[in-house]
């Protein structure tokens, strides 16, 4: 209930501090306000409203998401200018059409000349031009068109001169960074990439074609460069909510992350010297691997213990040196666990509590599937 | 659309092929009429109404689930006689309690004095008793007091002898038979959990207790041996999907794996030798963590192929050996998924799409939650 204090929620359960949110989403907007390159926030970390909501400032608009779920979700309740950045799916064609045709701006995005030819083939209603994005690889090694191959320009100048179809923009992830330590190495990634579009957006100048640029990742927009001021857009996500992994890559504190899994003691096995927690994968994820000092998680204000092992519901934790001192965890009591990948464990909630100050302030529920 | 072809569905998305469900169920049927032991089916991998109603033979009877969200949901339709085979939890005794007032036989597990104190606190309404099954760890290493303390059998003196509490059985689960390859091995386990818990029963008995005895894990369920007709009850689960690790294992063959996670090729990326598909770990899960000679999954009809690595939406696949023939999988082709993890896969859906013989007959949707 409202009010209460998140202690007295069941367990387990996934906590969101909405100041942590708040404060992570306007330093956000901030840090591009001040750069003059667009924030396009990602959903796809919580895929909710209210954090929609919190990441555009109430516009709901300019927001990107990786799933067709996502974008129906949002549009459903009165989000515009979604792009839907994800390699175009040819089972979705339809799907991308009609939100195309409903909303003012919904934008697909492509890296193969096959994909460009179904949309060719497929023309939008009362006038809609399909809003195309090229995704370039620019060393991230996932989707994309690689940035040094001849194709890539091939496909801008195809998409720019295709009926019906408008190259909205050029858009790269930079999904490497998450390989950095430190702010050092971080920023040098998002040199990298941030040079690699740049020297791509003159090329197609070159050949008579303007549109806008687009990079991102978390640790990348946490620490951005000089040169990101050149950009049209950014489009970070996982930001608001932060977790340990973004922590030890260098994207932000430990204060910043607005994430929990409650769990409570539910078994005392000192012939193992382990607690066992209510916690299993299905509340976590296995995200991470366990392969922290402090295993799955990082147990806040026990620096000393270890989520060692989970099964789908039950989470062994043991001391990382020494002897449990079982006083001190009582059965029933209280654990948080600040997860290791806060977009792999909100997927696994269907509901997220959020509080203010540990008192509870109102639940938010995120949209699932594809 | 019911009839169509499973390859109408959009991907990402699980599909569950019926008839080999049945067959699954049937086998653990008949497996346990023979032995004269009772099948308490557990429904924490699927979770739904219309796999309980085939586990269970269509009587909504006897049944076994991990969490209370599924006890409540199994209850709001009809299912009785109800198992919430977890340790007691602290946070939700005013649930339990609502459900074992309403219920005819609602059923829960503990392993510690203070949650048998906690149950004399709170009688139930209207001359129910609590039922209570005592958690007994022989040798899993997880929940339950251990076979072999004087506290073990301490404990269920003091339940039979509380208030408006009843033993109802000893509950073992043999998890440790994840760990064997191989039907000896698997057999080794179920044979040291079953004597350790027919001692125990002897135990009981020599101080004028008689109650029912259970065990369980889909591996020793798969293969049971002579001793496990002494019990009163099995309660495996994870046999109605199977997957990949339970072939490993040796509960099954491939054969009988009842569901795949659908993809669609994406990508072409020869210049490192890949493909990309639409699964990443938001649809399969991470669990398996990649240690397959096939990665993450088993892609079925092509040995040579390897699920290497899976960000939230993207997999990366390669060959096992040699070069990629890019002609065989054009964008937009489908692949099929055998999952490493049914459980853990499952859990990443909000539906699954029921076939028989690859035609859609229906959807079912799990309940979420704790």
């Amino acid at each position: 209930m409202e009010g209460d204090p998140i202690s007295k929620l069941c367990t387990p359960a996934m906590v969101v501090d909405v100041d942590i949110v708040k404060r992570n989403a306007q330093r956000m907007v901030d840090r591009y306000q001040d750069l003059g390159v667009k924030l396009r926030p990602h959903m796809k970390t919580h895929k909710t409203l209210e954090c929609g909501d919190i990441m555009t400032g109430g516009t709901r608009r300019c927001v990107v998401v990786s799933t067709l779920a996502e974008a129906s979700f949002y549009a459903d309740h009165g989000f515009d200018d979604i792009l839907y950045a994800y390699p175009l799916p040819f089972d979705k064609l339809e799907r991308c059409a009609a939100l195309s045709e409903r909303l003012s701006l919904f934008q697909v995005l492509l890296d193969h000349p096959e994909a460009l030819e179904l949309l060719s083939k497929r023309p939008l209603r009362a006038g809609h031009p399909w809003h195309v994005w090229l995704k370039l690889d620019c060393g991230n090694g996932r989707a994309g068109v690689l940035h040094s191959e001849p194709e890539a320009l091939q496909l801008a100048q195809a998409i720019a001169k295709t009926e019906g179809v408008e190259l909205t923009g050029v858009y790269a992830h930079c999904g490497n960074s998450y390989h950095c330590k430190g702010v050092e190495k971080i920023q040098a990634v998002a040199q990298e990439t941030t040079t690699l579009t740049l020297q791509f957006m003159e090329k197609l100048r070159a050949v008579g074609i303007n549109c806008k640029s687009s990079i991102g990742s978390t640790p990348s927009c946490s620490h951005p460069i000089k040169d990101m001021g050149q950009l049209s857009e950014v489009h970070p996500g996982n930001y608001v909510f932060y977790d340990v992994q973004q922590s030890l890559i260098g994207s932000c504190s430990m204060e910043d992350v607005a994430v929990r899994v409650l769990t409570r003691v539910i078994g005392h096995c000192p012939h193992r010297n382990q607690l066992l927690v209510d916690c299993g994968w299905a509340a976590l994820s296995q995200d991470g691997a366990g392969r922290l000092p402090s295993g799955y998680a990082v147990i806040e204000g026990h620096p000393d213990l270890k989520l060692l092992s989970m099964t789908q519901e039950h989470g062994r934790v043991e001391p990382i040196t020494g002897e449990l001192d079982y006083s001190k965890y009582p059965l029933g009591s209280l654990l948080k666990l600040v997860p290791y990948h806060s977009c792999a464990t909100a997927m696994m909630h269907s509901v997220y509590h959020v509080h203010s100050g540990g008192r509870l302030v109102g639940k938010w529920f995120p949209t699932r599937g594809w």
